[in-house]
């Protein structure tokens, strides 16, 4: 503990990377330094139109070296020998063809432009017809291998995007010997263990997204892969059949990294993970915590002992995979498609006259005009919340549904679309905006009592992202909706955090996960405790939200 | 015909009258003026917040004087002695209490500031528990006293306003010796005629709003009354038995209002009616025309002979009263609560931002920026339109319903709401407009759709009004949705022009209305006729729409 002080926390995000320096005894965050991704950031290789998200994997490896240097330097020199340890999140499901020697295609000259020999985002959307294709098949199977992961597989994930990009293009098909994860690939690039023999996958990805489980020894099966579609045949023997959890080491820091990073080569590197479930256990997440990271979306994590769920599925949510976020427990993940992204659109509703209207107004100039027209979209949201925040709840008259973008859990479908009931001629912006508020809010207590019915015990619920640090309106509303305190993560990078803590068990500073988090855990900034006279009214107001929803539903299916 | 030239049709607003000068033999608009209520311009006398809303006989007694001058003075001198005739329409129900000489209680000194002495007018909602008890009365009685007007008593009729009042104020009981409308005071007023056994009432404004009906030998019976309150025993016997159709002749004008008015002292002055009654006569209404007038919301007026209607009663309209548009057939009433109003709504909301921020932004001087907010508001529904219109229906995803201000016709239920089904994130301004659009033209589909259910044909669209006028897009789409042309009426004054081929067939110049109507008539400035490719569409449209509006009003009273 005298001689190595530091770990650092790599939260690969969709637009950068963040290097976080973490003090491995207190948890404090020494240094912080961002990088973007310098083709990203062009919108390169990209079609957003076609819901097409590529990465360069040069991206991740220029903007990790200026990240981790950029953090070095904030502190004194030398500091970056004191580093024991290195964690590491990504978004996910984010995969990428590789060669034999796990080299990702576009680091060959003849694919260096080539979209389908980069990764994949997350967010790509590009394999509609893929997930469906594997939804049906697995249906008829006799072994259903979605049911881990929620029973329905998705478009953004690992066997639907690469069966896309191997029906899109023969030369990668050919040329694909492997396929690895973001979070798979950094550790093995910095140690260099990027054979596809000798990588170390991730457990929380490989389970989350691409079907494996010990039930059937690992991935799905050739003859379904084969079933699925021939291009597919051969593959499965050429990806993994381990996993591990992200307190294992990968190994150290390969010499060459260490000193283009100005690291010290004895640091250890951990197996890499999802950004939500480091940000989970960057949060403290425990049994009986819920952990939501509320965004644009929100991502729902929790852990609950084996003895607890046993054999046991838990019927619509999104998966539930053993040590994907703590080791020895079922990691249990969940989410709302659309949180503040509701907001954001009746903002942009609000915002048609400004941007319709405004430029053609003979008494400005343009760029005045340009200007007024962000002042008043940038204090929309503000006053939104100001003003909604003096309605009582009942008097909005107002039920809405938070299906904008489809459902993700409970029971995910992602045709059911968004609805206001209620209005009248007195139905004003904030009471609209406070019914929205209210269904987000529902929204969230539709998961929590989906966890509970199937026996998975809540009592609290921690809350991060640009939602839980920036609108305590929102936040109070949830509680008193969820009706349990809410706490809200002191740590504005509690993903990095998360990575840290992996990388000090990993280490070997620390035995565990759970001491980890006790020992670097940044509590919480604030907490949000439900008010008596608002849960009674919003038990009722969330049994109609319910009740009008699964009426809803069943009625529109039937009316097609 | 060559010593009388002109008849004059005085259409009574809400916030003014209009005196049209109409040739009368081509119905041509020879001059045309305005005068506003000066009083009621200045607020007196009500309480918008408690939606009271009383407006004091000398505003009409002076605007009628300014209007019929003004109009005069367009014309050469000696024009007024040329009048053959005056026909008058009004807002209703409008009733006002008056004292045994039939003069408003407002203008005996003692009442000149009591609210409740002057006329009630028909947007007045202070008697809603009223014609709740009225009702539930109803309901209980052996006969169905509110048969004939739709089944439901409104809040806005003559009855539950009178009742509203005599609880509300002793005084007002005790001096009040009988009641009247203010199309039936108009007349009267101008032929001296106003005591209350003189006074000839109108067949409209009693049949559809103040239960009269030849099954009951007029007005409910004293027993129906006294059993409702007390308060209003007495009052039947010194109201009216008989009713008379607008094409009878009141009587000729009091030398005194001749040489105040510098009219003809010879001019008939026709019994009154109700504005939208008016009006469709003015559209030249017929049997198998559905007449619209559209505005904030819209008034659906019908006729039916005797002999296709019989004893039958229409269910779900407002009302059904012979003679009450035109003499001899039986005139229905129905109406949406709500069209422009939905627009508006639509409108007010995207300008909140406008309201609630613009003013704030430091880069403005409040001047500039109160100049911007109006012109961008003025904009809005000129831009929604001409995006709404780029867009094809299955394009928006949405459907709406467009009760937000309840439900008017087919079957009243003011408790009804509005709603937007099918939101996503990628719904926008122009999409919502459009599907509000498409909403009201559903509600004015389903009140044909009950017509014709009920027997009454509907062949062809007439519609006047602001909308009518104003808005292609909405008339056009409101074409597709009811698969039958629409003509818009050319004149601009319908009602008024209605008042004076009722003036003069009073007068004697024509035999009956239906001539009036065929000499006197505007024509029509455009057709929308149904686009093929639209109403087939609409009609998959509309399907939803009532499915979803009849699964929700089941649904939600069951929730309740």
């Amino acid at each position: 503990m005298e001689q190595y002080e530091y770990v650092i926390g790599l939260d690969f995000g969709t637009d950068s990377v963040r290097a976080v320096v973490v003090n491995v005894a207190t948890g404090k965050e020494e240094a912080n330094e961002v990088a973007y991704y310098s083709r990203w950031a062009e919108g390169k290789y990209c079609a957003p139109e076609q819901k097409r998200f590529r990465q360069h994997p040069l991206d991740y490896i220029e903007s990790l070296e200026v990240a981790v240097k950029g953090a070095l330097a904030q502190l004194p020199p030398g500091a970056g020998q004191q580093v024991r340890g290195i964690g590491i999140d990504t978004t996910g499901s984010t995969p990428c063809a590789v060669d034999k020697n796990g080299l990702p295609l576009a680091l060959h000259e003849e694919f260096g432009d080539n979209s389908n020999a980069m990764f994949i985002l997350w967010k790509d959307h590009t394999a509609v017809k893929e997930a469906e294709e594997i939804n049906q098949l697995a249906k008829t199977w006799v072994v259903e291998y979605t049911k881990y992961e929620g029973g329905i597989y998705s478009t953004e994930w690992f066997w639907a995007k690469i069966l896309r990009v191997f029906r899109e293009d023969d030369a990668i098909q050919r040329a694909a010997y492997s396929w690895v994860e973001h979070c798979d690939w950094i550790p093995a690039l910095l140690t260099g263990t990027v054979k596809p023999a000798n990588l170390k996958r991730s457990r929380c990805a490989a389970g989350h997204k691409a079907m494996w489980h010990p039930d059937w020894d690992g991935l799905p099966p050739e003859d379904f892969l084969v079933a699925l579609d021939p291009l597919l045949g051969g593959l499965r023997e050429r990806l993994f059949t381990q996993t591990y959890t992200a307190d294992q080491p990968v190994g150290k820091l390969t010499l060459e990294w260490a000193v283009r990073l100005g690291l010290n080569p004895e640091a250890t590197v951990a197996v890499g993970a999802f950004d939500a479930h480091m940000g989970a256990v960057g949060g403290e997440i425990a049994e009986e915590t819920l952990v939501k990271i509320m965004g644009t979306s929100t991502c729902d994590v929790m852990v609950a002992a084996p003895e607890v769920i046993g054999a046991q599925l838990i019927p619509g949510i999104c998966g539930q995979v053993d040590g994907s976020v703590l080791p020895g427990l079922i990691g249990l993940e969940a989410g709302q498609s659309a949180f503040g992204d509701v907001y954001a659109w009746f903002k942009g509703l609000l915002s048609w006259p400004l941007a319709a209207i405004l430029p053609t107004v003979d008494l400005l100039e343009p760029a005045v005009a340009a200007r007024i027209k962000t002042k008043v979209e940038d204090e929309i949201l503000v006053k939104l919340t100001e003003e909604a925040a003096k309605i009582a709840p009942q008097e909005t008259g107002l039920i809405a549904l938070d299906w904008l973008n489809g459902r993700r859990t409970p029971d995910a479908d992602q045709t059911l679309k968004g609805a206001i009931f209620g209005l009248t001629l007195g139905t004003t912006a904030p009471k609209t905006f406070r019914a929205l508020v209210e269904a987000t809010a529902f929204g969230a207590k539709a998961i929590v009592e989906r966890f509970r019915r199937e026996g998975v015990a809540i009592s609290q619920v921690v809350a991060m992202g640009g939602i839980a640090q920036k609108n305590d309106f929102v936040m109070q509303i949830t509680a008193d909706v969820l009706e349990m305190p809410i706490k809200v993560v002191r740590s504005e990078q509690a993903c990095a955090l998360g990575a840290a803590m992996f990388a000090a068990v990993a280490a070997g500073v620390y035995a565990t996960v759970t001491e980890a988090q006790r020992k670097m855990g940044s509590g919480f900034s604030k907490t949000f405790t439900p008010r008596e006279d608002m849960t009674q009214i919003y038990r009722e107001l969330y049994r109609k939200y319910i009740a009008i929803g699964s009426n809803l539903e069943t009625f529109l299916s039937a009316l097609e």
